[in-house]
């Protein structure tokens, strides 16, 4: 067991969630590279680190503006400072309004809409800030979530924006599926030549996402900015689609073997309370550096099930492993801190400060 | 809608985690009431609500102690005046120790061991606690988690514990699968008489556990204790699995419809960062009170992706609907606070004091 583990066990007990900051920074000056070359902005969103931390080294790297899931995200990054800020969801009821507004008096806000409903609710949140929100049309190119279907609906959701008070039709924001750009490409010419028929102002954003999108960047006409969230850290879902190497997972989680009761298996401290049941259609949850044969193969809150019977040296009780998880997203949110190391020295902890902001 | 979920959408927004009090106390009452005609104590674990104030309440209707799975739950316990703590997991390492003797400086802390290294470190606690230490040898009759497997290997921990300075054997900790009775009275039988044959003193504690093992109470003769936590709350899998109805579900995840991008689908704002992917097993991510036909077919993080192909009344965008979790244990370590009401009233917010305490 190396050194390094040995100290964060002593330092912090496990299971703890360990990022390296030297391939954090390697992952952002990356992405940055080929978003610089392709002639589009990265946006980052936050939803994967939830920490100004790691938003302040995206935007000092060249990022324009962050990315939010949530209004709870933007009030943290609002308070920390951070000026442009798209949230990419809809925002509905008179709660998340009313949040909104005090946000938008002290960042520029975007949101996005993908049905009137939602559009019809914005124009209070202008009313109560004093000042005018950019919203964009959530288009839905194929992954069957939110955002409109057709480019008429994107085009007549657009001229719906545009005749609120307070509201500035700004683009439209899409999310396609990986190798969708010809269906992407198609729908994002209709609904650009439908608004300007409609002599809408140009559309100011288009923004695309996703970090195994980024492999795309440049392939969809008039895309301006990107999403991605993940490429900070990376995780065995982007190793098994291809964004990331083994080596680019910034992120682990280190955990101790803790009982061997039989010689093919044994139990892990880090369970669904600190992995997540997140499989991302892969095989078990998540891959042990030091015993990649080695299988998590089920999981209890607290308990990891490793199933050694492939193992050929079969870890034993007391030996601290780093797993690399499934979805490192999900993993970052069950943690109030992560510790951060550079190398093979421990840095210091880092907040998680929108954890847990679902709301 | 009713009155209650506007008002709560308006109070907290939503997602937000909902605790009827009422059917809390209900729950309490009625598993006591069980325990108490068993003749079995109940040592209800806290892993299912993390929170002194429920453990109030099910120490105020006569639970004896409490269970703990990690150091972490033990010490917020602890500091809120618990006294009496099993911590039921194999407790390795320094830093582990330390914490642990700094517990048992408040509490009387009993632990649970599986093996030889995990029982070498615990005379450290005693040592720098100043206070000898319980310990309960775990065992495994048919779950293939955690546990010695055999009665001998069981009497031979016990032995170890023994001979330990600073460590008391005090009995087993057992976790029977569902239906094992006959399996696990075997197992126990053969380790009681294995301690008594060796001269070690009468286990004080026999401890068995799960809510499922809960209608068996009583059937294995010995048990002096059950650990249970989901059937404080209750979820889906209780109810599947015939251990409460949906009456008896004391939690539910209110949530928003926010987009209906198509006839036969939708999405909901409780994704896996509120619901989790755990699935119990059970098809899809929870069920919807207001809409049983409708399906959470999928998840992404904030997005609860609905089938509403079975509907015949489709949720409109802007519903506010309730879901029953499949795993409520998991929900709950989502969310620094639940919202209390009782019965159409909200009473406030219980804060999850030892949400997130992974380690």
């Amino acid at each position: 067991m190396n050194a390094l583990l040995r100290r964060i066990a002593a330092e912090f007990g496990t299971p703890a969630v360990v990022v390296d900051l030297a391939k954090v920074e390697r992952n952002i000056a990356r992405v940055q590279a080929a978003c610089d070359a392709a002639g589009v902005s990265i946006r980052p969103h936050i939803k994967t680190h939830k920490s100004p931390v790691f938003g302040k080294m995206q935007r000092d790297a060249g990022a324009k503006g962050i990315t939010c899931q949530k209004i709870g995200e933007a009030e943290i990054f609002a308070d920390a400072g951070f000026d442009d800020i798209l949230i990419s969801y809809n925002l509905l009821g008179e709660e998340k309004v009313g949040r909104l507004a005090r946000v938008m008096q002290r960042a520029t806000v975007t949101v996005a809409a993908d049905n009137p409903t939602v559009v019809a609710g914005l124009p209070r949140a202008a009313e109560l800030s004093g000042r005018t929100l950019d919203v964009v049309v959530e288009c839905d190119t194929g992954r069957k979530r939110a955002g409109v279907e057709t480019p008429a609906e994107a085009v007549a959701l657009a001229k719906d924006i545009a005749s609120r008070p307070g509201l500035t039709f700004a683009g439209f924001m899409l999310y396609p599926p990986e190798n969708a750009w010809r269906e992407t490409q198609a729908f994002l010419d209709a609904a650009m030549a439908g608004v300007r028929a409609a002599g809408l102002p140009e559309p100011r954003i288009v923004s695309s996402g996703g970090t195994p999108n980024l492999a795309g960047l440049g392939k969809i006409a008039g895309v301006t900015e990107h999403r991605a969230g993940t490429y900070i850290f990376n995780d065995r879902m982007m190793v098994a689609c291809g964004a990331a190497s083994l080596d680019d997972c910034a992120l682990t989680v280190v955990a101790t073997v803790v009982s061997r009761a039989a010689p093919e298996r044994g139990i892990l401290d880090a369970g669904s309370k600190t992995l997540t049941s997140d499989t991302g259609g892969l095989d078990g949850y998540g891959l042990i550096l030091e015993h990649p044969e080695g299988r998590i193969a089920k999981l209890a809150e607290e308990h990891g099930f490793l199933d050694l019977s492939r193992c050929n040296e079969r870890p034993q009780i007391g030996d601290v492993v780093r797993v690399i998880p499934n979805h490192v997203c999900v993993v970052v949110n069950m943690v109030d801190r992560l510790v951060a190391t550079r190398g093979d020295d421990i840095v210091g902890e880092i907040p998680v400060a929108a954890r847990g902001r679902i709301a």
